[in-house]
């Protein structure tokens, strides 16, 4: 096996080979580095990359297993993190010169996990600013004169190109989907609640979600499984650990196959003509499986609702950096916060009205499906590095809360583009399951 | 027995008789409506009520009773509804001419929990419009050219009175205490989600609480644990019911005595001479068990914090009602709306985090004391119907959704006023058992 296979190995495959023996951590992790020290000069996927420090851990994985010590599901597996993510030793910047150096005191909760896990912190990755609108320095592995979308930028760049099987993003709009739709990966944006925000810089209690990158749906519930642990400290934390996503994907026992609802959604009209097409396309090759379903009426309003909680929430949340420093934030940024001030709380709080009202008819529709489908994003990454693109296929589903899991099975304009799965809140293994029977039928 | 002494049992007396067959349902609510007669014209506590009605429910609880059939907790025992709490069998006006005749459907979840404890639903008893300022047309028992207090006017003042030994309360800022503390009797704020308020007409869900009215701290254990019923269609309920109040209160083994914190709090200065003069009084008489301690520092925004979440949540719940018929309200409501409509998202969520900020520093003092003590209202209920009274000292314990207890123990020029006790959210059964000690301690 070359160094070159190494690094492309799905996160489940090198589990795989650790845990048998047959693969050292200290030989995958030199593998990425391999891969950094190739791509990194034009895909600029880091903001803090030390190969010693990743090497550290990966030796003493292996000493860990060559002492018989238990392993957890992510021994020895190097996993990128957002650089809005706290971590206990390296910085943690924000994607802001405002929070140029800043050094957490300790690891945010999902880090934390990944470390008893057994993963190996392999560095931090290129964010927007403070994870919203104003680029980073990253650009997509397929062709670095697109974006890769953001805000989780450098994380799905990185597992797009062989840096590492596994990265965390975050989103608030459409932070996770998009970058895995324009690099051509998948991703998970799970249930709000299943895998605690402590420690991750907060621009909106409502919306932000951690949510996971990997090289197949089996790698997504991997990482979830590591993920999934109550947090109180989160008053949105599920309050007992999930599990057994992993189990669930694995299990190939004959089932009905299932029924998918494909929903245009109120952002159609966004999505370029080769993006419609590509998914018109794919739906009618699954005409088996995929019936098209008009969207819930309630759905009109809703990317206005996810705007005006996202703004209004940036207002508060980003009130102390403002104070201190705003003449570091980016011109769009403080347009952002100069409006949100402006939101009232009735037009908020009717906001968050309408999500629940549009929840109870989203549900409505998945008790007659199994999921949904839709675009994940309105097309192929567009040129340039000035925009992360439009991220209105998905900030619908961060303001309902409900788990998502794009798959790289769609192409437009040559290049890659995502097919988004929906389900309801709180039901990841049921979505999941979902996601990769038609990942797999797709592939046939 | 006469029926004057009948109508002022305790409901925990009275319940002991009917369990023990020693006093039927009719009879205790012939007594309760002989009361009503007596005491209506001047008090005005009803907004509806029919004595057929009453008494066919008490017939049907004796004739259960005479059949052998299970008794729940407040076997017929009549208990007063707010008229903004959903009624099947009796209209509910909210205390509005806009709601004029509206008549619900289905009962709310806690008057289905009364009646499935056996309680007879007695009749509506009178609210402020809409639970908000504008007073209804009850008046205190005790002196009738004073206010009761508000919103839940009339079932305060049908309790002081002997014409219910239990009644239905709800609040938002001081609409269950104040009233106690005006009439003379006990009252029971609880955590927020500890009673489901569905079926309840809404005007700000992080505020209104259902609180309830009795004659001892035992009756308002009696009731409660009626109402302690988790209810999934209420955001904020306990997943559990709790149980066991009564048995708490009840329980006379000795135990250390509480140590109690008495803060005077940021509302201090508007408690007028008689009040400060009240309380700091019945401190000094219980030193042994009352120190007064410092009120934390942050509380000292609290009041204004509570008011933006209520006119900001004011202005989303009535939207509706307004549209329809602005006209119909008082000019003080309309005042609200439009001052509600005015704020910021921005400070709207402040509020919220400076609450949470707060209860961390109350959780602080209260694991140094068992419970604190401040005064329950700024005076004795003050002369005139035109205004129900300041609710100050009530509405930061509801913005930090913390159950408060308050004991009628103190008088002020002559008229009641009480004390009010507060503990940590979720624990109504160490707060009741305090609350009981210190109402034996002063009444030895």
């Amino acid at each position: 096996m070359t160094e070159k296979n190494l690094a492309d190995l799905t996160a489940t495959e090198a589990a795989h080979l650790i845990h048998e023996g047959a693969l050292k951590s200290q030989a995958l992790v030199e593998a990425c580095i391999g891969r950094i020290r190739e791509r990194e000069d034009d895909v600029r996927a880091w903001q803090y990359f030390d190969p010693d420090v990743a090497l550290e851990q990966a030796r003493h994985a292996d000493e860990r297993f060559a002492n018989g010590e238990h392993l957890g599901l992510l021994h020895g597996l190097p996993v990128g993190i957002k650089d809005i993510i706290a971590t206990a030793d390296m910085p943690t910047e924000d994607g802001t010169p405002a929070n140029k150096g800043r050094q957490p005191d300790a690891d945010a909760a999902c880090v934390r996990a990944l470390r008893e896990a057994g993963a190996v912190i392999m560095g931090k990755t290129v964010t927007t600013e403070l994870a919203t609108r104003f680029p980073g320095k990253t650009r997509n592995p397929h062709n670095l004169e697109h974006t890769p979308g953001g805000s989780s930028s450098g994380s799905a760049a990185a597992v797009a190109c062989g840096m590492v099987p596994l990265a965390l993003g975050t989103q608030t709009g459409g932070s996770v989907t998009r970058p895995a739709s324009f690099c051509g990966i998948y991703g998970l944006k799970p249930t709000l609640g299943m895998i605690s925000r402590q420690g991750v810089t907060m621009q909106s209690h409502t919306l932000d979600t951690v949510g996971v990158y990997g090289r197949s749906t089996q790698d997504l519930a991997l990482i979830g499984d590591a993920l999934s642990i109550p947090d109180p400290s989160d008053p949105v934390s599920y309050s007992r650990a999930i599990g057994g996503l992993a189990a669930t994907v694995a299990d190939r026992r004959e089932k009905p196959a299932p029924r998918f609802a494909f929903v245009r959604t109120p952002a159609w009209d966004k999505a370029d003509s080769a993006a419609q097409k590509s998914i018109i396309d794919f739906v009618a090759r699954h005409s088996h499986a995929i019936t098209e379903a008009p969207d819930p009426v309630i759905f009109e309003t809703i990317i206005d609702a996810h705007r005006c909680v996202q703004h209004a929430e940036n207002a508060h949340h980003f009130a102390d950096i403002e104070a201190r420093a705003r003449d570091l934030l980016s011109p769009t940024l403080r347009e952002i916060l100069d409006l949100g001030r402006t939101i009232p709380a009735k037009d908020y709080l009717d906001a968050l009205a309408l999500r629940d009202m549009a929840y109870r008819e989203l549900t409505a529709l998945l008790d007659r499906y199994d999921a949904l489908v839709c675009l994940s994003a309105c097309g192929a990454p567009p040129r340039g590095l000035e925009s992360t693109g439009n991220p209105i296929f998905n900030g619908m589903w961060t303001l309902l809360g409900v788990p998502t899991v794009t798959l790289p099975l769609l192409t437009a304009d040559g290049l890659p583009l995502g097919i988004q799965i929906i389900g309801k809140r709180r039901e990841e293994h049921r979505l999941l399951r979902n996601a990769a029977w038609l990942d797999r039928a797709a592939r046939v």
